[in-house]
């Protein structure tokens, strides 16, 4: 019909391992060969084989992916779209519970804090979504130690300091921000919002902070850069590619494009193995398939597997004058774990290094961020190097208090990531904007509260550490008999009546 | 009709932003002008534009209020209530279901501590006035933490002593009271009971013990004065205002009015976020209100927030001398929290401190008063300094237990909030009356158990406080599939039909 | 009718506070003069005014009570029993309950450990004497940590020791016992078994341990005594009288009577507050009475309070040679808490102490005996003299791995109570005997797993105790709101058909 | 009928306890004397007397066990089973809720670690089996200490080392393997899968680990060496029996089979009182029997007391030198449990030490293997003693973070028992080749993650085991009345339809 365009029932012939078509936004693609190479596996595309993957596709791929990853040759051109089967959705009870809770979602003002976004996203994502950004490695330990780490930090507030005026606002690699927090690189960011990281960009421009662009962003690079605004400031994360000539045209790129500060990603020569995520992408595809079937099992291990295999688990230390000598962005290395690596990228002579266990999501019992924090620091200052490299930590900073603690120890900023996900995934722009405004409030409250004005007044006499230094205790398992032998105390009873 | 006096027909027409008149107590009032400095914000009034808002006014505002800060223009003189239509309350099933609650209450004896009344007063109390009494910061770990510090403290009792006459009176800045502890300040009385803090004043007479009159009092300072009998000695707890000239008024006039104790509170340059109390406020104003209303978002931030603007954030050490040179009353910092800032309190030669983090209400993390005793004690003894200066705490007391955990590190006394609000407002004075004799009732009974017979017999070698030195320890997180996978122990089964 | 009897008709008129009659075991008494007098108050005596109270009488008062307390002219004589009205009693849902579950126990042969006769008796027990037996201190935090105290002491058995035979006999106070283990005093058996103390008596015969006979039994001492059997040894615990000529010829008889030590409780100089206890008397009494009726509050707080007005608090050290000069039994302080005092014991030539919280009845925050047991021997130890003293504990233990414990520790034995009350009050006499019975079933087996063939070979080599002197360590409180956001591992899912 | 065989009704009439027969594997054998030696006593036996017990027979005895301890008089001759009456089982409608779970079962492919094989188990298997698979000692507060220890202890990664290709083969004994894991013996494999241990063999096989068979398998000896392939290594594990002479034909025989080592138990000179074990017997057996029935209580203690009664409690250091006389394979001590007894070990010459508490199935309170470990390995370092025996640890591991903070603390290996039996008993072979297989690929990701290419550059700085070192502790009992009281903090509420 429409001249030149293939109609649905072109591609829908193409539907099988020998011959496999998929239409992404509206052009159809021959990816028969591509097939056995997909990091994801060949079966989610064969699901799609003939038919429309546009839904599928896009949180997962930056719109470039297919230009940039397949042969043009492949390229089979536009697609009569109005001729393309729209298949009936099967009535599946879960998604009509999560519309119908999206329907009945709390007003955004009803969010007082963090945690609060964390709550109704879980409710209104898609389960796999939620299950890709909730993820943690093995038992989720790590995960959440590493929020409940701050609990082991109490404060030593001062009194009767004129608090009247308050100024939280600082630098990051010279660059000035209105609170020592930035956004840092979280991957997939279209599983939670349509609209993908632009979303960060565009909030982080509003409240003049700095956005870390992942390299598994679901948006391109140059459309994240491109959502930037006046002088916002971007950094680049680095996930290292085995051809270290496209790592190289990756810098050059982002140096280009005003990126202010390069962060090598450093705990993560392998994705993690998430069982939620995996979990989820199992019950997906349905429980009949076994472990056994055409595809082998690395495929169907969630999407941190899927989208990483390009990852280079060579890269070293002796690798860090190569991209000194690549790039002049400043050079930090994320996800450094004890005080001894802290010291050799101290003499390597990096600009910084961010403390963390990369969301709990890598290797499982790594410490958390503030509790390597607590080692690193007195050992920088008694060689007086505190001031040569910027220490940043992330993971777990769910409040200003916890902001604040990790500034009391010595660290320049913290990252926050899943939070702002849940934001947007909730909320939209709209929702990390609270969530940025909330941090902003709590910050002025409790600066007040702890007698500094400035960043600059915060120190470690500030802060009661002891918690951190007994180790990790566990307690002695429960005498399950005993425990429910015992008859607790019962407060006074209210007559039945006020029961019913 | 009547003479003079206004109708409610008149009264109704300025129900509106640009004219706004209120009834309170029989009278008219135009506060058209005053709306945009309500420091609760313009919404609540609105509400009662034309009509009569003595019940909203009442607990929230000290009868004065009025004439204290609307100018008598605004007066627009008495109404005749006959005339003034009584607005239907819609039905409101959660209301209906407290009253049934208040019907089935439990008798007064059969609460047995202090614990009992929060049970109680969580039941019959307005949900509003319960999140203002028992929010606290943030995740109100601090606020629960201060009573469970007190269990980190076990005794080391002394046998075979002769306890068969026991005497627990003591002296507070030179006054005798039967038993060592005060009723602490605490705002908004009326929101738990119609009569306010007055009800305090009459037990505090009863019991022989002070009372700490609140700045933030729904009764005035003189209504709480008035209610005072024979040589009952009040106290005054001072909110320093922007304005020192309001400041010197009110402490001139407390000193004329016989209060015997200036305490400045030191640890709220700004009133906390209490996110239950927010929250119970946003509840009330229905969930279609969205942050981007008129209103700005500040005004509705729960009670705290509405009734604390005119709290001075510059107050520093610098002002003290000032404060020296006004009265002749004892001065006693309220809210100190670390041992570098009582010895400053001791050079600059106030009377004593209270060790608090105001009920954990304030700082969230800020440690709890009777660790910081602990702390702080050595220190003043190392010194010579422990007779210089009275040290009180307060939060999370509950037994007498906790009290005498506190003498025997050193305090002079404790300050209890919380506990008599909730006898308040559940009993009445009577349960305030209770509240008290239960205390007594322990004392004496521990007194002799622990093996002294009068306070200064109460020393640190009769507590282990090792528990309080370790830090503030977290336990990992738990390890959910192994511990759901593990299959506990069970107790012999009785036959199926017992269960029935 | 009977010539020369009583008939309920006579009774039954004395039926008020101006003169009061009841009948006990057929014999009618004039009660009214002794009323107030009366430690339990009135209330419970009016209760029965003009009727007969034997059934409420019983487990409070040994049987001589009458005899020795009420002068012989208020002795009214036989009651003709046939003529006495039986009240039919309210039909009673919760003991109708009750009865239901006694028809269902489980048998005997299911209980595998002493925990599970608690499990029992909690629900085949009267509320009343379960709330008597149960209960402890204030919160019972302290009653729950005499158990979990030896959950913090881990052994380090040694392995490749001939175990073939081993021999957990020892001696306590001179006497040779088949398990280091005495049957402790605990007051009132009659509520838990019609028997009373002698099923205690009896079981102690059998498996060849020592019972210690208390001064607030059910049983009348002489009814103890006269139960036992051939050379069993038998201890007596006292409660000093305030009048000494009393207390003087309870240890005089005692002595005749063949006791072989004095056990002097110096930890209860006032009996505890126990809330339990006193909730399960207030709810027996109706809820409609009010604390400010005719009797005194005090009169209303339980069993405890009720039994226990005549003991003397103004016991001290000064009165222990006073004991030395009118026995020879040995002497054994019950109730020590502290280093200090067991070093006066040691000092006084006291032959024994039992370092003890009274199982958590009384002081709460006391700590566990383990613990101070873990602090004494040490120190006793550097001055050599261990063997100067023999030291008891009791408190918490349920397992031979506790009294292992205790023994490696240094303890010469421990003392165990509730369990044996509630396998009395389960099963009677087979329930004591398969209690003790499994006691030495686990003891056999742990002295095997532990690497000794004897007591003596037990040492503090074989326990690490690091987990007792951290102190009491309490946790940060929950972080509420992020632990309910946080969603917890699955395990693999079954297809929903099995959950049917 | 058929010739020489005996029929159903011959062997029917046999049915008492003065003469008993019973068929297994259709051959009849008479046990009337046999009965009081029964180490599972008799009841049991009289329950099949006169008819087929093969069912009941199989999983408790390796097949040639009635041809090693039943006189060959006894031996009646094969049974025509067709003229054995087939018993109608009952309707047992737990059996049939499980036969509607294993229906239900979730496929393999589902099982993401080794916890999952665990729940799964727990569903699928018989209550007799599960109860004494899963069963520890006492409270069972060891057993789950065991792995909840390996939380204490946290990674210290190393970045930026080259992980591309990671090793993680070692050797064991001499003997290389995959992976440092060994299937350790386990007891009475054909309770939960019908093939028994040779199931474990095969997969040892595929995975290149070594295999220890234990004594008390269901399969016999031989079988499991029988289904061993290639050069698969076999280890011995043994308890050693009252008469020497049956152990040193078992090691002589185990030698010149092939087998590779000798690991004597040293921690079970008794076998544990589980109570879970015995409460599954119990419940089996019926709930009218009573402890005083004919048989003897002993008896009815569950599976581990039946199956044990011929193991040596003599057995001590000075039959090391025997042992060492009778064979030639290294020698290894299973159940060394302090630091003591490691060192005597090395010096008495022993090849390596299992530090173990026996799956926490023996000694309550004997600590993890791990925590053992922490102390042992810097006090063999201290005498240089590292390299002269052999460390092994077990029970608790379940992840390869378990395995790996072992081997930084200087084990050699590690066994995993229980977790390959869930996963054979839930899914047959397939089961224990994915459980392998999972924690091979946890091993690959973690060893990159923590930064070590090979097992020799694993070490104790890549550890924090501060955790370990604060000894075990407990948390103070809970506040009912306070925690009860507190109204915790609430997410935004969606509106009510959504809960709908």
């Amino acid at each position: 019909m429409s001249k030149g365009k293939l109609t649905g029932a072109d591609v829908a012939q193409h539907n099988s391992r020998e011959s496999c078509w998929v239409i992404v936004h509206g052009k159809a693609y021959d990816v028969t060969e591509f097939l056995p190479e997909h990091p994801g596996g060949q079966k989610i595309i064969l699901k799609y084989a003939g038919k429309d993957a546009t839904e599928e596709f896009d949180p997962i791929h930056p719109p470039d992916t297919l230009d940039k990853y397949l042969d043009s040759s492949k390229h089979l051109g536009a697609v009569d779209m109005a001729t393309v089967e729209v298949e009936e959705k099967a009535h599946d009870p879960e998604e009509a519970a999560r519309q119908e809770r999206i329907k009945n979602m709390p007003p955004l003002a009803a969010c007082y804090n963090l945690m609060d976004f964390e709550t109704v996203a879980r409710s209104v994502m898609k389960n796999t979504a939620w299950a890709y950004y909730s993820s943690g490695a093995d038992d989720e330990i790590t995960m959440r130690e590493n929020h409940s780490a701050f609990h082991k930090i109490w404060f030593r507030p001062r009194i009767l300091v004129d608090v009247e005026n308050v100024d939280f606002t600082t630098t990051m690699l010279g660059t000035p921000v209105s609170i020592p927090f930035y956004v840092t690189a979280t991957a997939l960011g279209k599983l939670g919002n349509p609209e993908g990281e632009v979303v960060l960009t565009r909030a982080a421009h509003d409240h003049n902070v700095v956005q870390m662009i992942p390299t598994l962003a679901s948006c391109s690079f140059d459309e994240i850069v491109d959502a930037k605004r006046g002088d916002q400031v971007q950094w680049l994360q680095l996930y290292v590619n085995k051809d270290r000539a496209i790592t190289q045209r990756i810098i050059e790129h982002a140096e280009k494009r005003g990126c202010k500060g390069l962060f090598i990603t450093v705990d993560a020569p392998q994705l993690g193995r998430r069982e939620k995520d995996m979990r989820s992408k199992f019950s997906d595809a349905g429980s009949s398939v076994q472990a056994s079937d055409g595809d082998s099992v690395d495929r169907s291990q969630g999407a941190a597997r899927a989208i990483s295999s390009f990852i280079d688990p060579s890269l070293s230390w002796k690798d860090i004058p190569w991209f000194q000598s690549v790039t002049k962005m400043p050079i930090v290395l994320k996800g450094v774990q004890c005080v001894e690596d802290v010291l050799r990228a101290v003499e390597m002579g990096v600009q910084g290094v961010v403390l963390s266990n990369h969301g709990g999501r890598q290797l499982e019992f790594a410490r958390s961020a503030v509790e390597v924090l607590a080692e690193v620091m007195p050992v920088l200052r008694a060689r007086g190097w505190e001031n040569k490299i910027e220490i940043y930590i992330d993971g777990g900073i769910r409040r200003a208090t916890d902001m604040l603690k990790a500034l009391c120890l010595g660290a320049k900023g913290v990252g926050i990531g899943r939070p702002f996900l849940y934001a947007m995934s909730s909320y939209g722009q709209a929702g990390v904007d609270r969530a940025m405004q909330l941090l902003k409030d709590e910050m002025e409250m409790n600066m007040r509260l702890i007698g500094a004005t400035k960043i600059s007044e915060l120190n470690s006499s500030m802060v009661d550490v002891r918690g951190l230094t007994g180790g990790h205790n566990g307690v002695v398992p429960q005498d399950t008999l005993s425990l429910r032998a015992y008859d607790p105390l019962q407060a006074p009873r209210f007559n039945e009546k006020a029961k019913l």
